[in-house]
């Protein structure tokens, strides 16, 4: 697991731990609904983490690519796959996700080695 | 297929043809790409659709909603997965997605039938 | 009530009903969830449905606005303060809120009477 | 003018009377703001339509579209160029403006003849 | 006011101010808009704000954010209300906006102290 | 040509060499469309540029911002056109887009020099 990974996590622990510390139940509720749509079910996890994954493209969100590109990789997509799956959001959102494409191919080179 | 079906296609392929006989070259080049990008490949096909009904739902776009809903029914996605791919919509774009959400659980039970 | 209003309510009781009668555990989470931010609490529920509202126009989702604006009359929102919300949500997200605001408005006037 | 072009200012100048009738200062001063921007200035008219147009498409709003796409017609756009800015629109924005631009190229067709 | 807030304010003058040197009449008439459609009225300020917040994280816009976070606090919002609004965008908006929430609440905890 | 316009430069070029060097057909012909529909036809580069800046702030994409207008610099947009662009931008998308514009305006002052 590479260094900008490992920090990328534990920011993200230490955000969320603030977040969830403050006892507000529908916003721990909603964390945990978060967590439960992509376990295993009629489709399984890897299939879910690329649905993730292209919803995060398509919505421009870079963190929440960062979070999916780990997941995919962590589940085994291939290069091939991740490739197709930028492609498609590429062709449904447009140009304007390039910049973000760039930075999930570089994040994915990263943790590739 | 239902009636609701066979209409819109009849009009999405009719208007479609008004689009491409403009001879936009980049047009023509875009809508090609667009047909390419979800062909069976390292991800197949099934795979391919859900991404492209996710990212529809997540952008709350009805016409690619009911595009990418019957082609999941006609690669043949159950019930239970296509819930699934709703539910993650869902978590990831909010209450905002309910109305589209709403739109295409009513026609994934038109064309159950 | 008016009968637009009535309508309104009907078609979306209708298909909440279809949505949740798939029995997807997470869906229904998602919209007891939905309801429950909205409930009174630090912030009273009046103010909840003003943020619900704001929300929607700058999303411009028609669908939530009509709703929210049935909401916040019920709650006693005066006419100047509706025209408050909707000045913000014109600020805020510009002149492609426009079309929204005039359904809003237009709807606003006739639960008025 | 077509039918089609008739209806949508009627409707359109009526809402809007309905909205500035409501004497919110705020929105009064946003609308005449809104009608400023496109007046000629150091850049024409013709050119500050086209923005107005571009936005519309990859912002995906139908009902600027249908406004846009008359006003560019009157200031005398070719049917080339109008083809040019509908393909920077979905370049740019990706495959999910195609339900709009269909409509755009329709009403284009129309009020052409 | 910690040093942060201090900073984010000396930059956003300094930027504004550029901004407004330029001349334009049509952007100087939007800045005094966007400071007018907050101010006392039918609607308070402090709800005001509020309207402001939640249309800021549902847009995801990290600028607007920190602004009407320090905005809110300095009208007197307290914890729990600020959890209730994040509790309403994250449910409006979905998951997609938790980076955005992580920050804010990061940002509140600090000018708590 | 300032050092951030420079550092900008190599910095998109060596991403964009990652993205392409991946091999995937659709990306490569997706790219070559974005190049495309720049080019002089039946509307000049001037006009493409300028609908390629507003859609990038309608937008709110900082990095095609920083593109499009280096780009409309070198193609010789003047102070009060580039104003007016901004303003179109801004009526149009709201308050939303002015942390965006504070970045162009300053990029805009740099590469003026």
């Amino acid at each position: 697991m590479s260094d900008r990974v490992k920090e990328f996590r534990l920011k993200r622990e230490e955000l969320n731990e603030q977040v969830l510390s403050r006892d507000n139940i529908n916003i721990k509720r909603f964390f945990s609904l978060d967590t439960a749509v992509y376990n295993d079910g009629a489709l399984d996890t890897k299939t879910k983490e690329l649905l993730g994954l292209v919803a995060s493209v398509v919505l421009r969100c870079d963190d929440c690519i960062t979070y999916h590109t780990i997941r995919v990789r962590e589940v085994g997509l291939t290069d091939e796959e991740f490739d197709e799956v930028m492609s498609i959001a590429l062709v449904v959102r447009g140009s304007i996700t390039i910049p973000h494409i760039r930075q999930a191919v570089k994040l994915w080179k990263e943790i590739e080695n």
